[in-house]
């Protein structure tokens, strides 16, 4: 049995967006249990670990629908330049150089730490050597969806491209069953990856009832270059193939016309939205009030380190919410519960896991933030604080899974230090070559 | 004589956006005294005060350009509304309901913790009771250009608005030679002003030799409605006025046109972009590129609490930087370091103030920030690192003037919880009226 905890007198964000003041909460195996005002909550066993919520927000983990972890290294390597070369002569030849098992394990670690401290209690990785993820997600005791990567290149852990699926079937095979790793698999994207290859990686998700994921649309290009190769948009021709459904996950989907929003409508796919990593790239705006206004299932993302350069959801809600009212020149667009709603339950779903939620039976996946720094003050409506005043450092403790991995801002499961230090020794052969 | 400190050990931010590891910087009389390697230090007296820079980097304070600091009692009172209902409807009555001297001063020392806290150590404000936040900041330790709020309306503490400009001028007299604030005036718009009263206000300002701020072009009806009433935009009529000139400083120009930037160049009047405040309110984008390249003082601010709602002037760097990106659709936009530039010595030449830049002679207006973080690691470039991935949360260290204000982020100016807690009595009333 997974330790029982309460926290007590605290503030919680209620399912409903309402909050409930001087509140109790109780998790137990891994879940939560009751949720009350503290008058309520009884007598309770003296082995139970009570933590003091007073002056604190209690609220549903964070849920980072798409990151690319073990790209920390790389974080502000190449930035303020044009795609291709960002991409073609910074970190491609970067990642050829540097992925290995032990570069994954590391950097995926300094990502968990980041994300523990920012809020983050899932996050949905795709990249290569994913098992590395997985274990070093496992330790840190993150809830993760971990999607194994199927490029038809030679890529990390998998140099001959033949086998790409069925090194993802092995991958899934082994963490299935998990109680945090939920094992899936990522294909690059419509134009990396054979027809053969998308249709043999889905039909093997299929099997194993797995999530599928793929970058789709993310640049104007790679849409032209669709129509002009298939005749179709990518999701289009995505849909030709028959790899979408409700276990599909299309990543970017920038510029998704009007056509593609009826196919993720009929389908059932999500779509992860990533503004910032689409800001800073220059790749566009997704359709995001359209999508959501569609009934499509949103998460929101981060997307890897190397073009955001952080992992703090918190800021995401904030970009994401002021870059849709500037562009639709409409300030209601994107209210502040609809952000809090997509960074927690909204990502859930999306990932088909039963977080994100503040009520008895869900994971037991919950942040506190400490509310006496001045930012946070005065309160009128809390969606709106943590939208658009709170930060990733706000945050106090976070249990996952029913266990505490941070607690006044210190991390229980990982080795900060060490983290650093590893990865810090990485990037200095990255700099020896600049 | 102000207190001598010497910084140790640190990674430094050198004018020249390089930077100097294992530096010192010596602080004396309120001015930078000395920066140097480690092995240049030499000896010092005895009575020095030391602050280790190990694992910190330190870099200039940075400079708000635009903040209307009482403004924090309104944070998440009205959001995601239309510009004029969110104003009209809310912010106004709030306004004419709530603000008082007493208001002003402890709602201005709520901003002043939160800046400080985030590693701001200049700030430009404009409102009414003006003297109460000049009190405020001066009391907090911070370095500000107060500028007194004029409109034709009856205002907090100017019911009669043929007093206004009289107002400003005896508040300019009382402030002048102030060691940390430089007293201001600010006219509130060109359509809440009468043409009378801006060239009042003007020439008591030029008279005073003081900075004149203005909000101008912040929507496009405010342009629109300019051009039907004087056959000019809100910037050719204040040119034709004669109130431009290189001590005028133009709030938002979110819709400035060829001719607008023409006119700044011309005039030598600056600008402050506050993109978060334009975006929340769906007001638009400023031509930020356009106005550098023709050579524009730009500086950047956060706006007021109401429209933002954070003071913190790293996610603004950040939120600018990607917005100009993706509106442009070209990702070499407003590349990290001018950033970093435009968030210190940028908007420190905007105000006129010897601040924004680590060299000696200028004020020892200077902060640390812990690099001990995971996602401040690894550090390929400091710029970048500020930009992108850095946030106010990471400041560890305030120096302004010389005098230590935040030390290993504990406030050493100011009553944090007794602000907080007149803050939220304030706030209590304005709640009763939801």
């Amino acid at each position: 049995m997974l330790e029982t905890i309460i926290i007590t007198n605290a503030l919680i964000l209620l399912d409903s967006g309402q909050t409930l003041s001087s509140g109790f909460i109780t998790l137990a195996n891994g879940l939560i249990d009751r949720i009350g005002p503290m008058a309520e909550l009884g007598e309770y066993p003296p082995e139970v670990q009570i933590i003091d919520g007073r002056d604190h927000l209690v609220m549903p983990g964070l849920v980072n629908c798409h990151n690319h972890c073990p790209m920390t290294l790389f974080r502000g390597l190449a930035d303020d330049l044009p795609l291709m070369i960002w991409l073609q002569e910074h970190i491609f030849p970067a990642e050829a150089r540097m992925v290995s098992a032990e570069m994954v394990y590391h950097c995926t670690m300094l990502a968990a730490a980041e994300m523990i401290r920012s809020g983050t209690t899932t996050v949905a990785d795709s990249y290569f050597f994913e098992e590395r993820v997985a274990q070093a997600l496992a330790d840190a005791g993150m809830r993760a969806v971990a999607a194994q990567g199927v490029i038809d290149f030679p890529a990390p852990g998998v140099p001959d491209p033949s086998k790409n699926v069925a090194t993802a079937a092995t991958f899934i095979d082994q963490w299935q069953g998990h109680p945090l790793i939920t094992p899936a698999v990522f294909c690059h994207s419509p134009y990396t990856c054979s027809a053969e290859t998308l249709i043999q990686a889905k039909e093997m998700a299929r099997d194993k009832q797995c999530r599928f994921f793929i970058h789709v649309a993310e640049t104007e290009e790679e849409v032209q270059n669709s129509i002009e190769l298939h005749g179709k948009t990518p999701l289009g021709y995505l849909d030709q193939l028959g790899v979408l459904d409700d276990r599909t996950i299309c990543i970017h989907g920038v510029w998704f016309k009007e056509e593609d929003l009826k196919l993720m409508q009929k389908t059932g796919a999500a779509v992860v939205t990533c503004p910032e990593s689409n800001m800073k790239l220059a790749s566009g705006v997704a359709p995001l009030t359209e999508m959501i206004k569609a009934g499509i299932p949103v998460g929101l993302g981060t997307d890897g380190c190397a073009s955001n350069n952080n992992l703090d959801l918190f800021g995401e809600m904030d970009m994401a919410a002021k870059l849709h009212k500037v562009i639709s020149r409409d300030p209601t667009t994107m209210p502040a519960v609809n952000m809090v709603t997509m960074a927690t339950s909204g990502g859930a779903g999306a990932l088909g896991l039963p977080t994100g939620r503040l009520a008895p039976g869900r994971a037991a996946d919950v942040i506190m933030l400490d509310l006496s720094a001045p930012h946070l003050s005065p309160r009128y409506d809390i969606p709106s604080l943590l939208t658009y005043s709170a930060s990733g450092g706000d945050v106090s403790h976070v249990i996952i899974n029913g266990r505490l991995v941070m607690a006044d801002r210190k991390l229980l499961t990982i080795d900060l230090q060490e983290t650093i230090k590893q990865v810090n020794l990485l990037a200095q052969t990255i700099r020896a070559t600049l």
